[in-house]
Parts: C-alpha cells; structure tokens; sequence
C-alpha cells in the first residue's frame, strides 16, 4: 500500500463560474477533479432561502507545488469577485501516482 | 495570497431534520454553509438497502470558536436524538475575512 | 461534548463498481458511510469533456485500524484496475462512540 501527501482543494462557487474555474484548475496542473451541485448560501450576496442558491462544489486533490499554483490563481482572480469560497487541507492518497 | 486556519465541520443528518440543523450553524454564527442530499446508512436504525436511505450533507467552515458553539450544540441536542453525524478538522481557507 | 479521533476516508469510483466498494467498506468494519454522484474526470482513461463522466464519491468514517483495512483492500483491489482515487484524513468525531 502507497499512501502520498496531497492537498485536497475544495471550491464552492457559483454555478455560472464553475467550468471556468475547473478548466483553470487543469490547466495549472491537476489531473482529475469532481464536481457536484450544491444548494447553499455565502458570506456575500443576497441572503437566499434555505436552499434555494445553486452553487458547485469542486474538489481536486494535487502536490503542493501545484496547489499553490490553483490557490494564487484563485485568491487572484476569483475570490473577490465572483464570491467563490476556497480550503485547502493535507491528505493521504492511495495512488499508483499517476496524479501527484 | 492569504490562507487564514478555519474549522470544517460536516454534518450528515437526515432530511426532515437537515433545514432546523442548518438554521441552527447560521444563528451560531456560521455565515455561510453548503447542503446536498446523500444516500447511505449509519450505525443505528434499520439497516438500510444499498442507497435506500436519503440523507443531507451540510458543510460549513468557520473559527474556533464559533465551531465550538455548533459543535457544543449538536452534541447535545442532535446527535443522540437524531442520530446525526458530526467530524471536523482544521482547514486552511482563502478568503477575504468575511467568513471566519 | 465528547470528540474521537477518526480516520475519514473518500473514495471516488466509476459508478458500476461504487455497490461494490461500499460492501467491502463495511465489510470491513465500517458501520456506515454516504455516497453521491459527482462529474468529473480522473488521471486514466479517455479524457472526458467537463462534467461528462459520472462517478460516485463515497465516504466513510472509521476507527485507524478499519482504515488500514479498507485502504489495504483498496490498495490491492480497486486503485489500479478501477481507476478509483482514495484519501484519507484524520478528523474529530462527534458521537456516541458507536461507529469508531
């Protein structure tokens, strides 16, 4: 069994502004991802009703070199201005290796 | 670029109790959260067919100290009764500031 | 309020084999888990267009010991010939003690 040190990058972001920032997120290095709806309500914006909102949540699991490619791309260009929530955490990957 | 350590905290309860859990995380102070449904079973109940039984997975990540307040709260009056499901554990979250 | 030390595992597998994945988990010891599906795209195979390919993300909180075993089974049986992603953490466990 091989378990590798990876960062798992999760984001929550408006679903108009999600495959934009999926393609970035490729594009800066990872080599999977996975991304599913999501009701909810942020720090910003309109209080919605319970559930009503529609966001995507997006996860992808990198080394660290390229998660701090994808969290400088995104505190940069999205943070602000599209109200996306970003976290970051350590995680074991059982992996041939193919994606750290 | 700025990462600020937050608490994420999921909870997996079921339906009918899902929309009182998630008022209860916003009136402790939690500014935003996201939900979606999941199938599963957990450790107590009938033991349920294969993705029989359906489920809310509500996340939220905030400060200590407002995670101690949900968390305090679900301990006592959710996870007995309801059968609820809580883990947390320490996140590095990109942000403004106005969630944590 | 009492707090555990879990192991929190996540599995993200083709939907034709995610039944089976979560008979092993508990198997093995799990006493529960929840599953959803997810988009996305993975490390192997043909490169799917955004949000084309369906997945199954399952998770799973277990004491360390089941973690070995489920990470184990993983390791030999899944990862390679499935193309299934795993990562563990470790995580706070808000409960009754009955699941770890």
């Amino acid at each position: 069994m091989k378990l590798r040190n990876g960062k798992l990058i999760t984001v929550i972001a408006e679903a108009i502004v999600s495959d934009r920032i999926i393609r970035e997120i490729l594009r800066l290095g990872a080599t999977g991802y996975s991304a599913h709806p999501v009701s909810g309500q942020g720090s910003r914006g309109v209080r919605a009703s319970l559930g009503e909102r529609k966001n995507v949540r997006i996860e992808t699991v990198v080394n660290e070199s390229v998660a701090d490619r994808i969290l400088h791309l995104l505190s940069e260009s999205y943070v602000q201005p599209y109200a996306v929530i970003v976290f970051a955490r350590d995680v074991e990957v059982l992996s041939g290796g193919e994606y750290l």
